[in-house]
C-alpha cells in the first residue's frame, strides 16, 4: 500500500507517491500560480495525483500539507493567509475529484509528522519539531499522531511568550516576546544587525553589510574569532534554549528536532544549545530518560512525506 | 466494573471505590505517618484496598496518584521529594499485595485526569488543568489519556518561563520567571505583600498584616474598592493569562480548567482572565472553535477519582 502526499506551497505544488516507510517512489510538481481560486489550485493537485496514481491499485489515500489553519475532521481550510483562502472545503472537493480519502494538516504539522515517523524521530514515541526559519513553526507528534488540538490549530509553539516585557521584540502575531521573535532566522538577523550597528569594530563587517546579513553571518563571524559575533550566537542560543526547555517541561518528548536554515549549523548550534537546555529541564537530575535534542533529516521532503504518512493514520 | 483510586499525600492516604462515571461509592483513609519506609506505607495502602474491595468480584484494578516523578510503564516511583522515596518499585510491590493490576501517575496528573474525565472537562476531547496552589501544578489530557511524555514526567507547565529576565522572581525550581513564580497562590501573596509595603495608605492593611496575607486578601481588597488591591489582582491575572495563552497556543485544548485556592474566586477571576487571554490566542479571530476557560468541579476528590479512572485506561 502506498499513499500520496501533497505539499501545497505559495510558489509550488509538490506531490509524491510514498511507501509505508516514508520513501518517495515518484514525484511531480507544478507552480501554484497564485492568486487564483481555490478550486483551480485543487484541480491541479488532482491532476498531479492522477498522474502519479495512474495504473496503480494500491494507492490508499491522499494527505495534504496546507499553509494556514485547517480542520482535518471536516476537511476545511479555515484560513490561509498565504493562499488567501478562507472556509474552503478542500477535503471534500479533492476527495470527489481524486476518488480517494483525503486528510488535511497544516504544512508545518505535516513536515513535523514526516520527521517524527520517517526522519529524525523515526521509531520514537514522541517528538517536538521546531522550524527556525522566517518564523518559528512547529509540530508535536505523540504516539505517532499529530497534536492538532480541539480547534485544529495546534501547535503554535512559536507564539509562546518567553519574555513578557514592554521592551521585548514585537512578534509578527502582534504580541511581544514570543519565541518566534527570539529564535527565528529573522530574529537572528535582527540581533546580528543590532550588534553590527553597536560595534563598528566588529569583524562581522568583513562578512556582510547591514543589507546582506543572513542567518549564517553571526555563526561565520564566531568561527572567525569575532567576539561580537560570538555574543550574538550566545544570545540567540540562550533564547532558543529557553523556548526548548519550556517545551520539554511541558511535553517531556523523546526527541526535539530542529529544522530550517539556522538548524543547518548542526552540532555548532546543538552542542552549546544542549549545554544550556539541560540545567533548565525540570527534574533532569532525577530523570532516568532524557530528551534527545537533534536536527531534522528529511529537509524540504519532510512536507510531502509527512502528508503522505498522514493519509495512513 | 469498579476500580480503586489512591491519593497518596504527605499527610493522609485516601482510597476510594469508584464507578465508571467517576462516582465515589465508598472511601477510606489513614495517616501517611511519614517518615517511614515505602513498603510500610504501601502495606497500609494495600490494607485500605482490601477493606474497600472486600466481598466484591468486580474490582478491576488500582490507580495511584503519587507526589513526585513516576514511570507508569515500570511502576517505579523515580523520585518523590514529599515522601523522601527514590527508585521504589511501587507498582509491582502493591500489585503483589493487592492482587490487582496497578497503574501509577503523578498526583497532579491523576487529579487532572479526574477533572478531564469526570469533572470540568467531562465529555470533551482535550483539557489542560492548572492547579494554582503553593506551586502551579498541572496535567494535560488528550483523547482521554494523560500526557506523561517519554520520561514520564510531563507535564510541568508551572516550569514554563514566561519572563526570562534577570529581575524576574525566583522559582522553587531554581530558575527565574517561571509561570509558578507568577501564578501560584504563593506568588499572589508575595505580590500582595509587596504592594502593601509600597502603599501604607492601602485598604489592604485593614484586611491583613504582612503575616496574615492569603491568596484571598488582594481579591477581598479589590472588592472593597481599594485601588492598590485592584492593581495586584490585575497584575496577577495578567501573568496567569500569559501562561494560559501560551498553553492554548501549544495545545489548543477544548478546556482549560483551573483548580486550587485561587480558583475559588470563580467568575471574579475568570471573567477578567478570559478578556485578557482571548487577544493573546494565536489566530483566535479566524478560529471556528475556542477553548473554554473554566474552574474545576471535583475539588479535593479529583485525585482519588482520577487515580481510579486511570486504572480503567
Amino acid at each position: 500500500m502506498v499513499t500520496l502526499g501533497v505539499d501545497l506551497g505559495g510558489t509550488n505544488i509538490k506531490v509524491a507517491l510514498v511507501d509505508e516507510k516514508g520513501n518517495i517512489l515518484q514525484q511531480a510538481s507544478c507552480p501554484t500560480n497564485l492568486p487564483r481560486p481555490a478550486e483551480a489550485v485543487c484541480d491541479d493537485i488532482a491532476a498531479l495525483c492522477h498522474q502519479l496514481a495512474d495504473g496503480r491499485s494500491d494507492v490508499a489515500g491522499v494527505g495534504i500539507g496546507c499553509p494556514g489553519t485547517v480542520d482535518d475532521a471536516t476537511g476545511m481550510v479555515l484560513y490561509s493567509n498565504n493562499l488567501d483562502w478562507s472556509n474552503f472545503a478542500m477535503g471534500p472537493y479533492l476527495q470527489e475529484r481524486v476518488g480517494l480519502p483525503v486528510r488535511l494538516a497544516n504544512d508545518a504539522n505535516a513536515a513535523a509528522l514526516g520527521e517524527a515517523l520517517a526522519g529524525c524521530a523515526r521509531g520514537t514515541d514522541s517528538a517536538v519539531i521546531l522550524t527556525l526559519g522566517t518564523g518559528v513553526g512547529g509540530g508535536v507528534v505523540l504516539g505517532g499522531k499529530l497534536l492538532t488540538g480541539y480547534t485544529g490549530a495546534a501547535a503554535e509553539p512559536g507564539h509562546m511568550v518567553i519574555n513578557d516585557a514592554p521592551n521585548a521584540p514585537l512578534c509578527t502575531c502582534g504580541r511581544r516576546g514570543c519565541l518566534e521573535a527570539y529564535a527565528s532566522a529573522t530574529a537572528l538577523i535582527r540581533m546580528t544587525k543590532q550588534a553590527m550597528a553597536a560595534h563598528p569594530e566588529s569583524g562581522l563587517w568583513q562578512l556582510a553589510t547591514l543589507d546582506t546579513v543572513t542567518g549564517r553571518t553571526a555563526f561565520d563571524g564566531r568561527d572567525a574569532g569575532d567576539p561580537v559575533a560570538a555574543g550574538v550566537v550566545e544570545e540567540y542560543t540562550h533564547w532558543l534554549a529557553v523556548g526548548i526547555a519550556n517545551l520539554i517541561n511541558i511535553f517531556f518528548p523523546q526527541v526535539v528536532g530542529l529544522s530550517g536554515g539556522v538548524a543547518n549549523q548542526g552540532e555548532a548550534l546543538l552542542k552549546p544549545l544542549r549545554a544550556m537546555v539541560e540545567p533548565m529541564v525540570f527534574g533532569s537530575a532525577f530523570a532516568s530518560k532524557h530528551t534527545t535534542l537533534t536536527t531534522c533529516t528529511l529537509g524540504y521532503r519532510a512536507g510531502v512525506i509527512g502528508a503522505a504518512l498522514l493519509a495512513r493514520n
